[in-house]
């Protein structure tokens, strides 16, 4: 038996899919990685090969054959179990349009200012798709669970994907912000028309519109309502914002929740940082994105050539969603003069939301030593 | 007759209720005032007679006998009117803490950039308040109206408050927001467990929680379901965040949407400006509020009186409301250290919401012509 072979073997990695070679590994084992920030303006829709990646633990090989979900109330004895062909054709099919958004997303400048922890994230941790599936409301109905009554707290999310110790993903988000999304929430197992890739949940993960990328659970397969939140790693003492004084010595993860929804945010996606424009040209012609979390639409994204004496209102291309339930991301664009000598040009953008919450000035003020929620204006 | 009372006959502002003598006024016709930034942390609820105050109009004195509230449809025919015996007997009584914000609030902060126009509000026109009265879901399927499935837009409020010319304000919110609020939305006819005073819109004004005050129109008398926005001027041409390079020759109302949800917002309430520490002093008590719009809660308050070096979490105050449906204040206080040399401190907060939204460093990103949304950190 080859060496190659024999690491193979004891590798829980081994059995990861192939990726695109345009995506850009932030780590391998578990595989991380951002599609370049320049394409993601050419896609309303990013393709499926395309997508950012952000996983947790190796890849599930989920048979969909013997694929069941899950779905009951903490303490309960009665369970309902569905297969992949009953939420296929039980349920009415509903899509919607929803970015993905890491936590992390963007920790590459934060990282300037001071060492954090976490991947090294460009401004690429971000995509959008169309997901299609069951309406989590039609599912805990058809499970005898009325969402607005229910005396619980919390809607846990379990994953199939662990650790060799049999640690597993999980996740979970207040009933109140479950209601408030109410039909919006999907159970997916399809994203822009096909199969969800395995890299991004297959058979089964569930969409969570405006709300983090750490809570949209993938390779699904149990819903728990219950009084508590999930006790996973990553919803206990991970993903959670602090002030810049506090450091690993002395955080405590128990003081403020879980980040849920997430605060407004844009990047230029070109032209990127390092560009030659050409010689003699006054204009310049900028793309990029903006979101926002809670389904806050983009009201406006404010471009400067000059740090910040002249802004440019950018043109954008707004999706077909309510003001107050924008889930997809918002692309942009703007042509604007260039200063006259235009030998080093910094352009910075900074995004409005329909909540007029607007993106902090400077990495400094919003630092935390997980390197989280980094919203700064993009320059 | 004496000259004073004949100049009073002509003057609409003639019969405005008297005032607590410690508000302090930013306009006296109409009449606009703080109550001192020191006193708000000192009650959860605002006193009456402290609660800032701001009126477009001349006061209007409504007879409470002769009033009535119309309900319906823009274009039907038929509608309801309730008068204030019924508003207060055929429903069920319900009661909200929500704080009424103006959208000015904090804009003398803006004006040390650059002129703007509109009234120099400190950092006190924000006032909290329990407001007790009939849910505007109640009202609705009364007057025959399911919020839920009307085939309506928006939801105009008009007011009894007039100028010379018949010119009414009056100011409306997207029915989506009317959907998400639902049972939150209060037709209030007391503020803190008696009738509501004159200046706050005696008998009936409505409450829209996480929404500017703007909208919140006193002197309720029309409730109207439409495909169309209120025309009212401080609808269409006022209450809207522009960047810092729109001013009044190339502004254009029509590209941006009405304010109504805000943005988060704090300030140091104590020690005031220019107050001397005592001699030797090491340490000092500092008190505030922070709110945010949308019914996100506080899940943050940094303080630091060392211009950012170090920040501290101040002790959070929190109302018994549910983390997304937060729409009273949360009131903080922190004991922190001095710097060694304590001639000049500058004491500065920031606060974060529950969507991890945080205020902008400075002023100079936010600066608009018509001084709105000032919510950079106060200092
Ligand atoms: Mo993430
Ligand atoms: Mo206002």
């Amino acid at each position: 038996v080859p060496e190659e072979e024999e690491r193979d073997a004891s590798n829980p990695y081994a059995n990861d899919p192939k990726r695109h070679p345009a995506l850009k590994p932030s780590s391998s084992t578990p595989f991380n990685a951002e599609p370049p920030l320049q394409l993601l303006p050419d896609n309303f829709l990013t393709p499926n090969d395309l997508f950012f990646v952000r996983n947790h633990l190796p890849v599930p090989d989920v048979d969909p054959k013997t694929y069941k979900l899950e779905v009951g109330i903490d303490g309960a004895s009665r369970t309902k179990s569905l297969n992949l062909s009953e939420l296929k054709n039980r349920f009415q099919k509903k899509s919607v349009a929803s970015i993905v958004q890491c936590a992390g997303n963007r920790r590459s400048e934060m990282v300037k200012i001071k060492p954090v922890k976490g991947l090294n994230w460009g401004a690429a941790a971000i995509s959008n798709a169309e997901w299609s599936g069951v309406c989590l409301d039609d599912l805990l109905k058809y499970s005898g669970i009325d969402i607005d009554y229910v005396d619980c707290d919390h809607i846990i999310f379990d994953g199939l994907d662990q650790d060799p110790t049999g640690s597993k993903y999980g996740a979970s988000i207040p009933i109140e912000l479950a209601r408030r999304l109410k039909r919006d929430i999907i159970i997916a197992y399809e994203m822009n028309g096909e199969d969800i890739p395995r890299d991004h949940g297959y058979p089964v993960r569930v969409i969570l519109p405006g709300i983090v990328g750490a809570r949209q659970v993938k390779w699904l397969h149990k819903i728990l309502l219950s009084k508590k939140e999930s006790d996973c790693h990553w919803q206990q003492k991970d993903y959670k914002g602090f002030h810049a004084s506090i450091d690993w010595h002395n955080v405590d993860f128990s003081t403020v929740p879980a980040i849920q929804e997430l605060p407004v945010n844009s990047a230029i996606c070109e032209p990127v940082n390092g560009t030659s424009l050409e010689e003699g040209a006054n204009e310049v012609t900028v793309k990029g994105y903006a979101w926002s979390g809670g389904g806050r639409g983009i009201v406006r994204v404010d471009v400067t050539t000059d740090g910040g004496k002249t802004w440019h209102s950018a043109e954008l291309k707004q999706p077909d969603q309510p003001l107050y339930k924008t889930y997809a991301w918002t692309l942009w664009e703007t042509t604007i003069p260039l200063p006259a000598d235009t030998r080093d040009v910094e352009i910075r953008c900074k995004a409005v939301d329909s909540s007029y919450n607007v993106q902090p000035d400077n990495v400094d003020g919003i630092w935390n030593l997980r390197g989280v929620l980094s919203n700064a204006w993009f320059k």
